[in-house]
Parts: C-alpha cells; sequence; structure tokens
C-alpha cells in the first residue's frame, strides 16, 4: 500500500481542490485548487439577468473546468506516476441540484434556457426557496412528523426539494423541461464514469432519504414527482465508500490517469471530514470552523436531538447515524468584522506588526479575561442554523460603552460562536449523546488559535486538530481507498489514512468558569430573541425588505 | 444700546470660550476659545497619582488661566472698546463643586493636599459617587418623596451633595480641612467680583435647592452638613439675570476692562442657551446636541413627568418651573463609531472628497430609507439618563447581517438617538405639557444636518437652528445686559438679543410614518432593557468590573 495513492477532491462553495494521499497512512503527497470561473452568482447571471435577493447560483461547466485544473497539477506535483493512483473520489457541497434537460446536458447549457435562473445550479446557500420549504414542513407535520424530528422540528430551505418546487413555481416552463435533477456532486461523478448512480448520503442528508426510501407524501402531494426514483431522480443507489464506477476513457486522457481507473461514492463535503478525522462511532465531534461551521456526530442509535439540522441513516458514515448540527457564519462574521468595522489604525498596526488584522485583533483579544470586555453577541449574523433553524434572525451585540475597543468586539464576536457551538452540544448531551473530544476541521482552526482556546474554555472539551487543511478532500481519498479495495472499511481505512495532528487544546478550567454565567446570559438572549420573546429580528427584517 | 455690550463666557468640559454681544439685537462680534491645559483628568493627578475607574476630575487653576485666554483676545478681536462693555456673564458645568481651604484657595492648590484626588474639583462627569448617590436615593424615598417626584424617582450621581459625600467617605481627613464647597463657576464668579455669592439656579439644578430652601433630610442625616447655609455651602443666594458684584480692580487690570464692571450671576451651561435660543416659556424646547444631549423646556406650571432629570423652580429661567433631560451621550456615540468601528477604506474615500468621515457617513447614510437597513440600536453607551435614568446600562445594536455596511450602522445609531429623545419628549407631552418646535443648540446640530432632519422625522416637530455655535455663552452675555440694567427682564432681552437662526428643519411625514413601527421596537427593547425585563446589562458590568 505504500506505493499505492488515491486522489479526494474537495468541491467547496468557490473552488475544488485536489489532494494525492498514499493509502497506506494517508499521507498528503501534494494537493491543488483551482476556482470557479463564475464563483457564486449572487446577483446576475453571466448574460446579465438580475437575480433576486437570497439567490446563490453556480455554472455546471466551472465544476469540470476547475477539475482539469486542479486534478492532473496536484498529480503532476506529488510526483506519483498515474499507474501508483487506484482511486478517485469527490465531495462536494448540497443540496446542490442540477437541472438536465432531454439531451443529458445541464439544462443552462441549452441556449434557449441561458437567460433563465431556474436553470442554473442552485448552491447549498441559495435561500430563496423559504415559501417551498414551509410548505414542505406543513406537509411533513401532517404525513411525515417522525421527518421532522429527525429535522429539529423543522426542514430548510437548503433541501434539495424546496429547490425543485421553488422551479416549479416560479418557472414552470423551465421545469417541464427537465428531465432529471441531479445533486452536481452526482454529475460530476457521472461525468467521470458515465454511470447514473447517486450517493445516498448525499439524498439522506439533503434528500430525506431514509432507511432506502424517499418519504411517500412528496409523491402524493406533488404529481410532478409521482415516479421519480424511476424520472426525475433515477440512477442507482450507492453508499458510501462503494465504487460508483470507473473513469471513463476520454475522462481519463484529460486528466492524465488510467481509464477504468475506481470512482467513488461521492460524498457531501463536511460530512467526508469525519472519516478524515478519524472518526468512526459515537463521542467525537467533527467541528467544521469555515466560513460557516458544522457539528458532526455518529451514534451507533438513534437520539431524537432538540433543533438538530439533520439526523440520516448512513449519511455520514456507513451503520452509523449521523448527526449534522451548524452555525450559519462563523468565520464570515469575524470577516465581516475584520472587512468593516477596523479603523484604520488597527489596519496600519497590523501592517506594521506583519501580521493579518485578525491576527492582531486575536492577539489583543488573547489579553482579556472572560467578562472582562462587558460585551456580549448572539452569532446570528447570517442566521441560526442550530438549535433555532432560523435563518431570518440577525445579530446582536450588546454592551457596548465609549471605552469599547475593537478588539473587544472581535472577542465577543468570537465568544458568541463558541457559545452557539456549545449550544448545540448541550443539545446533543441533553439528548444522551456522548462527547469526548472536538476534532478540528476547517481553515479558520489553523488561522485562529485564541478562538479555538476559547471554544475549548467554553465547552470544556479537548479539541483535536488536523494535519490537513482539506480534510474533506482526505475524507474522499479515503473513500476512493475503500472504493478501490484497498481496505475492507471505511473504519479501518479511517484508522490508518486520518489526518490528526499533534495539536491539542486543553481547557483552561479557571477560564471555564467564568464563562459559566456568560453563557447563561447567550441563552438568556438566545431565547428571548429566537424563541419568540420578541420577535424583532423578523419584524425589522420584513419592514427592511420593504423598504 | 447699539453701542453697549457684554461679554458672556462659556465654561464647557475642554475649555472657555468668551463671546463679546451687541446689546441692542444679540449680535455676536467676536468670539474666543481658550482649552484648559489639564482637561479632564481621567486617569491620573498631575502629580501621577492614578484615579480609579469612573472619575473625571478639573484643575481650578484652568478656569482661571482659560479666562486670561478667551476674554481679551474675544474682546481684541471685536473691536469693541473695553468702555462700552457694560456687563460679563458666565455659564459652567455643574455640579462641578470645588473644594476650598481656610485660607480661602482652591485645597488642591495647597501642596499638602496637591496628591489627593479629593482635594480637585469633580467634574460634573465624575460618576465615581454612585454609592452616596444610592444612599440619597434611600433617604429621600423616606423623607422627601416631593423631591424624588421632581427628580424622576431617583436622583443621580452627578449631584453635589453626591460628590461631597464621597469625598466624605473616602477621604475624611481631606473632607476636614474643607472651609467650603462652590460651584466651579460661583468660585470663578467670586474671583471675578470678591463676593460671595451662589448661583440660585445652579443650586436649584444640581443641590436640590427649590423655593429657598435645601431639603431638611439632609443635615438630620449628616452632622457635617448641618447649619450648611452659613459653613459649607454659605454666600448669598442670586437668581438669574442678578448682579453678583462689580469686577475687581485686580481682574480688570488683568483683562482689559473697566474696573467695577457689572458681573451677572452665574447659569448652568446648556440651561443658559434655553435664553438664547429666544424660549420665555412653554411650548418650545431646547434640544442640545453635543457630546451629550439636553432637552430643556420651561413651564408656568408643575408637571410630575416621569423620568424627568430635573424638575427645578427658577433653575432655567425666571418664575417658572425648569423642566431638564437629557441624553448621556450623543455626538460622543457617533464619534466612538467613528474613531473605532470605520474601516479604511471610509477613511480613504472621505479623504478622497475632502469631507469628515461623520459626513460621508451621514451622506451614506442619507439615502437609505428608515428601516432599511434592517438595524435598530439602543443608545445607551454611556448609560441612559432619562427616562431611565441609569448609568449603568449600555448601549445594543441589533440586525446586522454580513452584508451589512457602515454607513448604516451609523444610520441605526442616529435613529436610535432621535428615538431616545423622542421618548424624553412623549414622557413631557404625557405629563401635559405643551412642545410646538425644538430648538437648537450644540455643535453637532451644525455639523450634521442629516442627523437633524432624522430628527425632525421621529418626532414629527420642527426644528430651528442658531446662528450661534455658542448658544450658552450668548445666554450668558443676555444674563449679562439684564444683571446691566439693558433690559427690564430675561424674556425681554432674549426676545432681543436670541441667536435664533433662518435655518428650519421640517418633518418629512412619509418618512415619520415609516419611523412609527421602529420607534415602537425601539421602546420595546427599552423597556425589556431598560426597566428589568433583562438585567444583563448591568451583570455585565459586574462582570467586566471583577475581571
Amino acid at each position: 500500500m505504500k506505493d499505492q495513492f488515491t486522489i479526494g477532491i474537495d468541491y467547496g462553495s468557490l473552488s475544488a481542490r485536489a489532494v494525492v494521499c498514499r493509502v497506506s497512512d494517508g499521507e498528503v503527497l501534494a494537493e491543488a485548487e483551482s476556482a470557479y470561473p463564475h464563483g457564486v452568482m449572487y446577483d446576475a447571471l453571466p448574460c446579465g439577468v438580475p437575480l433576486p435577493q437570497d439567490w446563490a447560483l453556480q455554472h455546471p461547466q466551472d465544476y469540470l473546468d476547475a477539475l482539469y485544473g486542479c486534478l492532473p497539477a496536484a498529480l503532476k506535483k506529488s510526483g506519483v506516476p498515474a499507474s501508483a493512483v487506484i482511486g478517485l473520489g469527490i465531495d462536494f457541497t448540497g443540496s446542490t441540484p442540477l437541472p438536465l434537460g432531454r439531451d443529458g446536458q445541464p439544462l443552462c447549457f441549452d441556449p434557449a434556457f441561458a437567460d433563465k435562473p431556474h436553470a442554473y445550479v442552485k448552491l447549498w446557500k441559495h435561500h430563496a426557496a423559504t415559501r417551498e420549504a414551509d410548505e414542505l414542513n406543513a406537509l411533513a407535520a401532517q404525513h411525515d412528523p417522525d421527518l421532522l424530528l429527525r429535522y429539529g422540528g423543522r426542514v430548510s430551505s437548503e433541501v434539495l426539494f424546496a429547490k425543485l418546487l421553488q422551479i416549479l413555481h416560479e418557472d414552470p416552463a423551465t421545469f417541464s423541461a427537465v428531465d432529471q435533477f441531479m445533486e452536481a456532486g452526482d454529475w460530476v461523478t457521472q461525468c467521470l464514469t458515465g454511470e447514473s448512480v447517486r450517493a445516498a448520503a448525499m439524498a439522506a442528508n439533503k434528500a430525506f432519504y431514509y432507511k432506502c426510501s424517499y418519504p411517500a407524501f412528496l409523491e402524493e402531494a406533488y404529481p410532478v414527482l409521482r415516479g421519480m426514483r424511476d424520472t426525475l431522480l433515477r440512477g442507482r443507489m450507492i453508499g458510501i465508500g462503494q465504487p460508483a464506477g470507473r473513469l471513463t476513457a476520454d475522462m481519463a486522457a484529460r486528466l492524465g490517469l488510467p481509464a477504468g481507473l475506481t470512482v467513488a461514492a461521492p460524498h457531501l463535503d463536511a460530512h467526508a471530514a469525519v472519516a478524515a478525522l478519524g472518526i468512526s462511532g459515537p463521542g467525537d465531534a467533527l467541528c467544521t470552523l469555515g466560513t460557516s461551521g458544522g457539528v458532526l456526530m455518529a451514534d451507533t442509535a438513534f437520539h431524537p436531538v432538540d433543533g438538530t439540522c439533520g439526523i440520516t441513516y448512513e449519511g455520514m458514515l456507513p451503520g452509523l447515524y449521523g448527526y449534522a448540527n451548524g452555525q450559519a457564519a462563523v468565520g464570515d462574521i469575524l470577516g465581516w468584522f475584520a472587512d468593516h468595522c477596523v479603523p484604520a489604525a488597527v489596519t496600519q498596526e497590523a501592517q506594521a506588526r506583519g501580521v493579518s488584522v485578525h491576527q492582531l485583533l486575536a492577539q489583543k483579544a488573547a489579553a482579556l479575561r472572560p467578562g472582562q470586555s462587558g460585551l456580549i453577541a448572539l452569532d446570528w449574523w447570517n442566521g441560526n442554523r442550530s438549535v433555532l433553524q432560523d435563518m431570518h434572525l440577525s445579530g446582536l451585540l450588546l454592551g457596548m460603552t465609549l471605552q469599547t475597543q475593537p478588539h473587544e468586539i472581535y472577542r465577543a464576536l468570537m465568544e458568541s460562536l463558541a457559545f452557539g457551538l456549545r449550544r448545540i452540544l448541550d443539545a446533543s448531551t441533553a439528548a444522551g449523546m456522548r462527547l469526548n473530544t472536538l476534532r478540528l476541521a476547517g481553515g479558520i482552526s489553523y488561522k485562529n488559535p485564541q478562538f479555538v482556546q476559547i471554544i475549548s474554555d467554553v465547552t470544556r472539551l479537548p479539541l483535536l486538530g488536523s494535519k490537513q487543511v482539506s480534510a474533506p478532500a482526505v475524507g474522499a481519498a479515503i473513500f476512493a481507498a475503500v472504493a478501490a479495495g484497498a481496505y475492507d472499511s471505511v473504519a479501518a481505512a479511517s484508522a490508518r489514512m486520518n489526518c490528526l495532528s499533534d495539536v491539542r487544546y486543553i481547557p483552561n478550567l479557571a477560564n471555564s468558569v467564568l464563562y459559566d454565567p456568560l453563557y447563561e446570559e447567550y441563552k438568556r438572549l438566545h431565547d428571548y430573541f429566537g424563541r419568540g420573546g420578541n420577535d424583532v429580528m423578523h419584524r425589522l427584517r420584513e419592514i427592511a425588505a420593504q423598504a
């Protein structure tokens, strides 16, 4: 196995990143990244057609172009001969559905639909299908309360069916031209293999697929969805670590890889990192600190966790229940602050010291004791994903005086994010789940050790770091190794190929004690503004939408 | 009267400003300003002795040095011959008490006390006498409920007796060396005239002096205060516009004015502006927009206004009840934001356009419609003076998203200040007072017309501007004219010498309608955080004090 390698590709929101991993120990020999030429389309289509608020589209050609860019680059950089590569896997954002036309091509490639927003890929963070989410919630409440239990009482507008139904409602002509809808991750896999398969894990997380079936009420409520497993959502379901097919000759030539190479089932991006961090069962949570935040746990049993974003079966790891929670913004909030609220003097000081604005603020903030700033925040700049599942909440900052300094606000924002994370973990442990460690992924976990220490202090948990920034890509490489037969199971591969580093954060319990009363304040504000005590955030959003 | 002039001097927190006014029409011929060499001492005495939090001291020599600077400079600039000056008046911050030793000199001039913080002048904004304010409130509740009714249920730590008692409690040795306490404004007047007089208006506003007496419970509760009108607070009480005495030969020589010149009773700074803005009775409010904010109204009758900072008799205008309310920070909040929260890009854009950061933010903010930003704030960065009278409240900002821009926050801050002002005005009208116009004073009213327009829109009131930035100094000059006998009454002098300009702000009623629901949100948050619904601001402040 020392001479065998797999390639994992992580399809993020703005770029794809390929890693070349040694099968024996997971060592990453090289990686390369390619940005999507169109990025995220928030405001307009390439042809200039404007997009309404809360839309977020992508162009499917970007996924192929990024693949052609990053994969050969990483392989070349690694020095690994193509013949030593035994498998390829990808992970992808989701639900990121792509409508395909009757010619089998993405509908937006058809010139007749190039100016139709609904013909493009709806990125996971497309938040305009709120009416459809409401509709799904009402139907589920009536027909499938167990489903709502698995989604914390409420499914979000990010799920597959909300996005499909938005097309049906807003542009039925485009909808009727659709031959099938695929998760973009499934589509890229199909482009690689020519096989029509669907990742069961992707469907489990984003399309209510549970123990081999979709909810029956969907086909009952929406005639267009009848028989969908043979029509709009056709394709063979495959599990995590299973082979999706073999690399076509055409793709092999384009990518410089052997034709017939094993291609693994795709996986949801953040979930792919769970195996990469060596998690194979209960007790450990993956904590992703990126632009947004994820908290992922696996368990042998079903626990009805309050406000969870999604409980799946085999949606995270084979044979286990997966518990997905998250924070709608983490790095995005700190980034907003650094971009919009930091005075020139701080920017200049950072330049003079040769550090980033984030580093300077985090260093200054680290000199404060918990509670010293007198500030508290609610980390809802992008809404609340868990445990309130309310994307229309907004940020709050309280306690400012005329003496309040930027690094104090920065610390309050980091603390609020740690409180939000603790609130999520509390819901899991309250439902009976064990928790021993947090495993870190995401760029912020490397860039902001002060923030990670605050998380450890607030949660009283040890945090374990990762050697590899691209943990999801390592996960994809692990699934490729399993699909190629190098390991018997994902757990066995994960035990050898994981990318855990020696970095450990241990809670400073003196700080933990100081944080407890602040966390109580956080929870009081959380429930007041988040659970109907004062719906001012909703009302202000409505007023703003009218203005 | 066209050839007669008076000089008014406004003693502010950081400088003194002299104006030379024509008696016939109030025309300001010249003005000049002198900063206090020691400014406000927040952190340490000149000798290095550190000061605790919430202290704010001044050095009395600064008042004389500033006088010697600004008065001759203004006179010279005006071209008015000294012989044409018929009177001199001053206004001063308060309560700004100065302890005098048995030699008649400020105690801090004595080398034995130069290192004693309690030997210095406690500026109005010295906020460390909270325990003493609590004590006074408890006593008043028991013995003099009418007093509390006049102070909105609660006297503040800014009043004279809280400051005196703090010395007694914390440094009895220094207290016992005090021969008498004078308001700094009375002391400067004594330096000018050699006469031991006290401004009744100053005592009315800051020492509970009401219809010719101090509250009896003070002398009963505190043995050191017994007989205080003959000891610690001795001196003849004089009313607004009355002569305090005549300029001494020594002072006349120093200032280049005729010896024997009439010097008027001093007045409290903001209150002096009421006459300057032509207010002589019910229906019009002076609205001061400076670092902090004042709302001053006069009435022929007593109205028990909820949460008022102080209802006096003859503390504002002769023969009338005076109603003083205020906001603990106005320009200070906008200044805090401009100094601490505005990114380099905005600073650079302002420089490129040749405007101040405030001007740029206000211009951009003016392009927004009410409610468009989705933000709301509580304007409590420096606590709440009216109507909650709680200096330990703090600021709140709510509604932020990842798209929130600096000028949107700036607008939310301006709006919150306007809502805070409306809340004060509502309390007055609810108590039966009439309100037809707001009259503007204070630097912000000139610098930020967008803010003034927001106030007009939020309050639905017309706002009248002032020709003169130094309205209190014009008021002092008006009182000097009355004291010198040029007019029969303050009202008569004010009708001729006021400094109202032609600037008018008329409410945009379309905006007023949009502001009403936002004001309801403000009030809901105001009461929740300000009236015990959630005392998180107090608890965070206590936690911060311990940290």
